[in-house]
């Protein structure tokens, strides 16, 4: 008899933007005639640079001849994307990788979605608090966080950021095997230093601990001597696997496209205490898995490292800066506290007077048209908090500031 | 401590076609002039068909233009793609099927490899062998294959299809969980009657067994009244799950996309007996972990429907398949026993005088530098076989016949 796996019923029955596109539909059918603008789901909206989509008509070009014709691709990507990588995203920080440490995906998703394939069941997992609903998620549906009790999975170590704390989890107390980070942060958008980096991999160092590292939004860093990678730590590479995207990079949200860095001296270890490579672990798992992102996409990506690519990917970025920078102005001249935002496409509002995450979503949906998520969805420390994008228009984000001011 | 996954320990180092690249490379190495032709992996060679090429065109120039951009789409496919797809693919076969029951992804790998997750990791499984290896892998990586005893997978029920059967299996003799099947199939390329799939529908039925149904080269039946879909079966929407790819029906290998089917009807059972629906399982599987698959991709797929995109897919079907007469011809007129290559794109050869697959492989590529695919990569029952792909060009295909011709 065929026996589903029962982990996947502990889950709420949604993914987090599921169930706020369901509210916000709900809202639309009464309300038919409101203009809603979406601060909600991080989800860019500026068209493809000129420089991705002259590669990318290229690119179907190619495949349109016999000779140009392109099939199964590498599992782990192109060289050419590869060499790219190492040499414009590590090299000029003095990271020296090989390609062969390199493997691009199909975006970040699937890649901290897939990555715990590589440990044990029963390894511990700690988490900075509000995250990434995929991290934990991903580790429920193999039976690794345990079950909830009172909203929080019981072999998951939560590291509270918060206000009260600056946003500067704390080591935990215990030993953990696995952690994952996300910096510059998704949801609070705010940013990690050097220094406080430099403890993470100690610990990991000490504690024989995997650390998960989720840089998909360093492109957003502004301010000098912010990490862009966390293998700008020494020793990082023995203990760090290392997410990037162009989702937010190079608007490639819809063109699926990323990479994920698993150093050749990384290793974890048997029960018996033999060290494991990753890296050989995570081709094998690729190989098997997986068939290499669009042909397409990955000219797309290349195109991202020309002079003029990253000329043009500079400007989007600057453009969602703005934004970024017009609502920190706003919020805060309402006498809100607002986080994140300088290094980081996200705003993390302190909801006033108290209230709710959801309370607040649905107050700000139903009075200004505007939609946002709620901390709460992004767990427990997210409560009484709600994020805002800066991936709209100017005019709209404009707009959604105007109309947030004549309601709050 | 961070502790390895083990049961990855447990695999052979390579997938099987890296292992026969790194053969090949050994070979060039040596015969540095040598002009190798490669019949060994399933990859297809024509150039994408004007009418996929245009569609890509134009999905790249809306995403050049503020309007027409399109960021994250939805999980499980675009609507458009998703309505194309039960109207063409199932509705002239008389299925009726729900677009929401249709999940678009990046490729049949990936589905195959993880739609595992969805049940518990104890189940039994069962699969016909020689078998695609991504069944049994992705089964080895979560334990639920178990250890390896002469050559087999304890946990794995192996259905012998060889020359002595007629490459048709039989009903396992025990109840088993999981059951793998693929038609028309990979690697024999022999199909499989609609009464003969009956069996396995009523057996699945009776033991509320669940069958993952791979129907890649679905596209390749030549013949009338072989099945197309397992859910030409009554019943089967209740049992099987159907996995669909455009690498070997549009040449997408390099473009990634393809589909899976997830009836509503279909369920499991958890331990205390209750019914849980896969589809909704696999929904929220899909949200956690992938994100779609390229706009680019999924118009390129939407293009095959039109009536220009159907003809000339179905010319470039019957390109691939005049190789397969021709080398069914050349083989069989060498006195060789070959089957499938009548409904499929691959021919299943019987090594002469008993000799080993790896050993016939080896020769072949030294006297006619030609390369195959051995059998036994495959399965235990793949032993004395080679597979051959008709994929390539007809001049290939006719230089490589004239190369066997010599040799044997």
């Amino acid at each position: 008899m065929a026996l589903v796996n029962e982990h996947f019923l502990k889950l709420p029955d949604n993914y987090l933007f599921a169930d706020i596109a369901k509210k916000v539909n709900v809202f639309k059918v009464s309300h038919p005639h409101a203009n809603i603008i979406s601060l909600g789901i991080g989800d860019v909206t500026r068209p493809l640079c000129p420089a991705v989509v002259e590669a990318m008509h290229k690119a179907v070009d190619e495949m349109a001849t016999t000779k140009g014709f392109r099939g199964y691709g590498p599992e782990q990507g192109y060289q050419f994307l590869r060499e790219a990588i190492v040499k414009n995203d590590f090299l000029p920080r003095g990271i020296h990788l090989d390609p062969s440490e390199i493997f691009v995906n199909d975006g970040a998703k699937s890649d901290t979605g897939n990555i715990q394939e590589l440990v044990r069941w029963d390894n511990s997992i700690g988490v900075t608090d509000p995250i990434y609903p995929v991290y934990i998620d991903s580790n429920v549906m193999i039976g690794r966080a345990g079950e909830v009790t009172d909203g929080k999975w019981n072999n998951v170590t939560y590291l509270p950021c918060t206000a009260e704390n600056n946003f500067i989890p704390q080591l935990p107390d215990r030993r953990v095997d696995i952690i994952y980070l996300c910096y510059p942060n998704n949801p609070t958008g705010t940013v990690i230093s050097k220094e406080e980096l430099r403890k993470w991999v100690n610990y990991a160092l000490k504690n024989d601990t995997l650390i998960f590292y989720d840089a998909a939004y360093e492109a957003y860093i502004q301010e000098p001597d912010i990490p862009h990678s966390i293998y700008e730590i020494k020793g990082a590479r023995k203990v760090a696997i290392e997410f990037h995207s162009y989702s937010k990079t190079a608007g490639f949200t819809g063109v699926r496209c990323g990479y994920t860095v698993v150093p050749k001296e990384l290793t974890a270890s048997t029960l018996e205490g033999e060290r494991i490579a990753l890296n050989q672990l995570w081709y094998r798992r690729q190989c098997t898995k997986f068939n290499g992102t669009s042909y397409i996409s990955q000219r797309a990506a290349e195109a991202i490292y020309t002079p003029e690519g990253k000329e043009q990917v500079r400007e989007t970025i600057a453009y969602y800066m703005d934004n970024a920078r017009t609502m920190r102005h706003t919020l805060t001249s309402l006498g809100l506290e607002v986080f994140g935002g300088e290094n980081a496409p996200y705003i993390w509002l302190k909801v006033p007077n108290g209230e709710s995450s959801w309370r607040f979503f649905e107050q700000m949906l139903y009075n200004a048209h505007v939609v946002c998520t709620p901390g709460v969805g992004f767990g427990p420390s997210g409560e009484g908090y709600v994020r805002l994008t800066a991936f709209g228009s100017h005019e709209d984000c404009a707009e959604a500031m105007m109309r947030l001011k004549k309601w709050i």
